[in-house]
C-alpha cells in the first residue's frame, strides 16, 4: 500500500518519522515498570503486550487505565528461557503442535517452524487477540515476539490475516523477514504496509555491558520515512536476571541499557537536533483507514 | 492414627519434633531462590511447590537435581494477589467453577466455597500431583496453598484421598482446620494423622518490618510431638513487592523476616538449646507405612 504516511499526518514529504517501541510488556514485573517508566517519562512511545505471559494482567491494567499510550498485541509462539516458562492461552488439547512435552512454548522459531501446524498456529494467535480483547484492550497493532510470524510463509499469511480480520495494522518490514529467513520477495503481497527501517539490535553491541551508542547512532542517522526502532526496557535486577539466565542476548544487563538510553531525557534534544518526528501506530492506522476510504 | 514417630525414629518418647517448612515455592523467582538459599545454609529442611505458578519449572528442576531436601506438593486453588495472576493446570472449559471471568483462580477461599464444585476440585488437584510427577519429581507430601482444602468437608475428603491414592502423607492439623473454619471434630476420620501444633505467624506480629520475636519465642516454647512451622521466606525485593502490592499480610516484608530468621546460624543454637530435633515429611511416611505393614 503507497501511503505516505509524513503528509498524511500534516508533515512534510520526506521527514523522518520513528516509533520508539517498547516489546515484551507482560513477560515480567521488571519489564513492566521498565515499560511503564519509559513511556511515562522516557522516549518511548508505543509498545506491546504479550498476552500469554505471567505478568499480563498488571500490564493489561496499565493499558486500560491509560489508554493515551499505544499499546499492541505482541503475539507470541515461542518462549527462549531456561528456567522461566509459558505456553498457549489455548487449551493444550487444541494446540499440540506449538508446545514441547511439558506444555511450554519451544524456544527457537527453528522448532516452530520444523513441529507446528498453521492450523494450530491461527487458533492460538486468534486466542490471544480475543484474550486481549476481553480483558477489555484496544490494539492499536499486532506485531511478534522473536518475529516468529516469520518462521514460515503460511505463518505469516496467518499473521497478515489476523491485521485484516481485527482492521489492525501489522509489523512487517524488509530487515525483520531477513532477520528470521522469511524471503521478503515472494511474501510481499500488493496491499501490505511495510516499515521502511527497522531497527534492532545485535547482543554484539551489548555484550559486557558495554554500549557502543548503537542506539545514537541509529537516530543520529536516521532517514525519511516510517522507522521504528524496538528496544525490551527491563531492569538487570534478580527477577530479570533469574529469566535470563545463560541467555544473555536479549538478557536483563541489554535491557537495562535499553531503559538507560530511552529515558535518558539528554537523548530526547537528538530528536530534535535531527528532525526527528515522533509518530504511533494508531497514526499510522489513521492513515491506512483513510487511503481505504 | 496412632503413630510415636518419636520412637520409631529413634528417639525418646517425648523428644520435641519440628519440621521447618516453606510454603509457596515456585511462585515468584524470589521466593524460589530464598527457599533454595534457607535449604541449602538456613535452618528449612523441607518446601512444598506451587505446581499451577509461572516459576514452578525453576523449582521442579531444583527439585528433581537436589533430591535430599523433602519436598511436597503445595496444592493451589486460590491466586490472593492483585496484579500476579495464574490458574489451574487443568484445561479452564474442564475446571470452570474454581476460577473468575479472566480464568484465574479466586482470590478467596470464600468464593471457592461458594463456586466450586468438588468433581472440579478433584480433578484440578489431581492434575497438579499428576503434573509434578510428569516432570520427575518425587514428592514427600502434600499440603495446600491458604489451606484451601478446608474450605469444605467435601474438599478436605478429596485432599485425604488424594494422600491414600498417591501414598503421601497429608497434613492436616486441628489449627490449620480452625484457621479456615473447617470443625476439626466432624472432619477428623480414624487414620488420620494429624500435626500436634502448626505454627503459622500472624500479620500483626510482623507488621512494619517489625518482629516480635515470634519464631524465637515458637522455638523456646515447643512441646513434645510433632510440630511443625510453616514459613514464606522471600526477599523484600521489587519482583515480590511487585507481587504482594496492597497485600501486607504475607507481604514481602514479612517473607524477607522468615527467610531472614530462618537463615541465620545464630538460630540453630536454639534448637540445641531447647533439644529440639528437626525431622522430615521423608521421616513421617517411613514410620506411617511401617505402621500399615
Amino acid at each position: 500500500m503507497k501511503v505516505n504516511i509524513a503528509q498524511k499526518l500534516g508533515f512534510p514529504e520526506n521527514s523522518k518519522l520513528l516509533i520508539i517501541h517498547a516489546d515484551d510488556a507482560g513477560l515480567s514485573h521488571s519489564e513492566n515498570i521498565a515499560t511503564i517508566q519509559a513511556l511515562k517519562n522516557g522516549l518511548v512511545n508505543s509498545y506491546s503486550i504479550m498476552v500469554p505471559c505471567p505478568w499480563f494482567y498488571e500490564m493489561a491494567v496499565f493499558a486500560k487505565n491509560n489508554p493515551q499510550f499505544d499499546h499492541g498485541i505482541h503475539l507470541t509462539m515461542t518462549c527462549e528461557w531456561e528456567n522461566y516458562k509459558f505456553g498457549p492461552v489455548s487449551p493444550l488439547s487444541e494446540v499440540p503442535s506449538l508446545v514441547d512435552k511439558n506444555g511450554h512454548f519451544f524456544k527457537k522459531r527453528e522448532q516452530l517452524m520444523k513441529y507446528s501446524v498453521p492450523a494450530e498456529v491461527e487458533k492460538e494467535l486468534e486466542a490471544q487477540v480475543e484474550k486481549a480483547l476481553g480483558f477489555g484492550l484496544t490494539p492499536s497493532h499486532l506485531d511478534s515476539h522473536m518475529y516468529s510470524v516469520g518462521a514460515k510463509p503460511d505463518f505469516f499469511d496467518i499473521y497478515r490475516g489476523l491485521g485484516a480480520k481485527y482492521n489492525l495494522p501489522v509489523l512487517m518490514s524488509e530487515q525483520l523477514m531477513n532477520m528470521v529467513g522469511l524471503d521478503p520477495k515472494s511474501n510481499i503481497q500488493e496491499g501490505d504496509f511495510l516499515i521502511e527501517n527497522a531497527f534492532v539490535g545485535e547482543f554484539k553491541y551489548f555484550e559486557n555491558g558495554r554500549l557502543t551508542n548503537y542506539y545514537g547512532s541509529v537516530l543520529e542517522n536516521l532517514t525519511s520515512g516510517v522507522n521504528i526502532i524496538l528496544i525490551h526496557p527491563a531492569f538487570d535486577d534478580q527477577e530479570m536476571r533469574g529469566i535470563t539466565v545463560n541467555h544473555p542476548n536479549f538478557g536483563s544487563e541489554w535491557r537495562q541499557i535499553d531503559f538507560d538510553f530511552f529515558s535518558d531525557q539528554k537523548n530526547k534534544i537528538i530528536l530534535e537536533q535531527h528532525n526527528i518526528e515522533l509518530i504511533t501506530w494508531k497514526d499510522i492506522s489513521k492513515c491506512m483507514n483513510e487511503c481505504r476510504q
